[in-house]
């Protein structure tokens, strides 16, 4: 295997980032959830800060639906700021001055990790809905073996929200002597049935699209981007509170005085969740986001437990700080709670903390300092137990 | 003018159900908002039970965004229950044995009162996108009209849920002097940025359809069920408490013991949505659903009072009783406590309850004991004060 450098424009952003892509699963391929194998395949990753001596300092941040490996920016392909530049860089609460930080593409993903745009090389075309049907766990096993290729026995931390704390739950729960610590945010351990429901709708906004071609649009080179436009749009509201439509919205017309008697985006919320609509389009794979929706859906992680959230964590020594956000109604408090119950149930250490926000789901990515007060604080005390301020 | 039976279907029903359609604004068109001209145009409506002689007893249904006139079954398209068969009929909290309720297709419907699928007689060819936005304050209007038709000077109540319930607040602003009472359900006095949110997805959606052709389907005989399908499974889900959701779906599954990794609707949440979307199609216009949705988005019962919801109800004699539910988060309760508010604040004849449901903004529709024996006990002191009971 070999490293190559993935994106140029990243690694000269002057946040010491580097980024690479990696073939894994060569000598044995990844066994799906599916039953399907994957392999070899390609995962793209960048890494931030420098990995110390004994390999102690690593923080796996896992990235959410819509996110992917660029925590800082520029973003290669919108050339816009890293999504969790409020969290990560020298001095901010994941200090790269102090952690190597590491963030793969997930698996499904369109950022060069492998996905439904790429090659099927049994066929030589794009795999579209070729491509197997992928788990959170999958994507786990993935970084996993990322993890193994990187040399890194055991992580400082992972750490992420939304999908990303998904994913942090299933690390736990997969590899509990990997995780020094685990801080799953804005997160749950299943998806809902409300959550399947909003994600459902978009999965059909997009197959609703003729252009989408039943899932066969590269090969055609068409593209659904109406479909993938309505799907981010009705995402994107669940992201949000009302209070934070309202504060940032309210019923303010976009550029006119009166309202138009037709249906131009009269209103700034209309225009803006038009705009949310265009640009995703523009950097995200349609099939990507049927794949990674699902692998959402069918998380949960009790499942494989007896139905018993609790079974799923014996053992653990893995230190936990779980976060919720008051305003989050995607992901809401009593979901985290869940959690928190089932880890109490089994004696692991474990710290809850309740951000309160009315910013809504996507408070986990904004500039909130109680949250990194708390993760700050709990990532402090776990460096010392770990003899990181030691190295 | 002429009335003729409108649908003989219903009228056969045994609910004692009488349809009809009238031709209104010939000699005098409908001045709309967006200062279009309107008439002459049909309204539909249907009447159930005896208007008493000295029409006293008259009660205006106002229908929600998907609502029609047939209030009570079967429906002339779905053949299904009517839509408040748990509220009206003889014995029921609006008691046809001693009401005589109306219920009218609103403007911009697609059940016999004019809207855009209907013929431009400019044109002779189906309006389509040339149909003039209306209003909720152009609905009323047009009930209006109707009343004078009817020769029915005025209502013993107004009453409706969702966007009914805005009608029911228009009423009591344009006409308080025609409303004895009025009884706004799970409504607002404006639409928020969410809301307008959920309906720019909507009606993106069905925009994004190749089959709507900018307004045109009739002309080609074509029809945009895709995308007015994934309109409907969004606001479907907006309808619902996430508890509601849980209770009824959570994450079982449809017909299979385990999931399929793929994308058919494995759990029962996406079956019934897809569901919902699909006999949605078949009873609803989907440029209907455009000019609907535009005129809630527009309501906004202060803005024509200088931003002030109390100056809308100045020297207002109209009784009112308002109702939210618990779990309803598309018309929360908050939003009911400011109408309360503004009805205080001129000192207005209110009384509010917020009905205990975990059923969320559907809930209006649904055997709920707790608002029938509120809005009876509201209607039966009324009734008196009216001398209703004497007639």
């Amino acid at each position: 295997m070999t490293d190559r450098q993935f994106s140029a424009t990243a690694a000269n952003s002057g946040n010491s980032a580097d980024g690479f892509r990696v073939q894994l699963g060569g000598n044995k391929p990844l066994r799906l959830d599916s039953e399907a194998e994957l392999g070899p395949f390609a995962m793209a990753y960048q890494t931030y800060g420098t990995l110390n001596q004994d390999k102690s300092n690593a923080i796996l941040v896992c990235h959410a639906l819509t996110g992917d490996q660029f925590i800082l920016g520029p973003h290669p392909v919108s050339g816009r700021s890293g999504w969790w530049e409020h969290m990560v860089g020298p001095g901010k609460t994941l200090d790269t001055a102090r952690y190597y930080v590491i963030c793969a593409n997930v698996l499904g993903g369109c950022m060069g990790t492998v996905g439904p745009q790429d090659i099927n090389p049994q066929t030589g075309a794009s795999y579209g809905l070729d491509f197997p049907v992928i788990t959170i766990k999958d994507m786990v096993e993935a970084q996993a073996m990322l993890l193994d290729y990187l040399e890194i026995d055991q992580l400082f931390s992972v750490i992420g929200g939304s999908m990303g704390g998904m994913q942090v739950l299933q690390w736990a729960v997969s590899y509990p002597e990997r995780c020094f610590t685990a801080v799953p945010i804005a997160a749950a351990a299943r998806h809902s049935a409300q959550n399947i429901a909003f994600h459902e709708v978009g999965r059909q906004a997009i197959m609703a699209d003729p252009e989408w071609s039943e899932g066969g649009y590269l090969v055609g080179d068409t593209f659904p981007v109406r479909g993938l436009a309505v799907a981010r749009m009705a995402g994107h509201i669940t992201y949000l509170s009302e209070a934070a439509l309202h504060r940032k919205f309210g019923r303010e017309l976009q550029d006119r005085a009166e309202v138009s008697y037709g249906f131009d985006a009269d209103f700034q919320v209309e225009s803006y969740l038009r705009h949310q609509g265009i640009s995703f389009v523009e950097r995200f794979d349609a099939n990507s986001y049927l794949y990674i929706t699902r692998a959402m859906d069918y998380f949960d992680l009790a499942a494989e437990h007896g139905g018993v959230l609790a079974n799923a964590f014996q053992d653990v020594e893995t230190r936990f700080c779980i976060i919720s956000i008051t305003s989050d109604w995607l992901y809401p408090t009593s979901e985290s709670r869940e959690v928190v119950r089932a880890l109490n149930a089994v004696a692991a250490n474990v710290s809850f903390v309740e951000i309160v926000s009315d910013k809504g789901h996507d408070a986990f990515l904004l500039d909130e300092p109680t949250m990194f007060d708390t993760l700050g604080g709990f990532l402090n005390g776990a460096a010392k137990l770990r003899g990181l301020d030691l190295t």
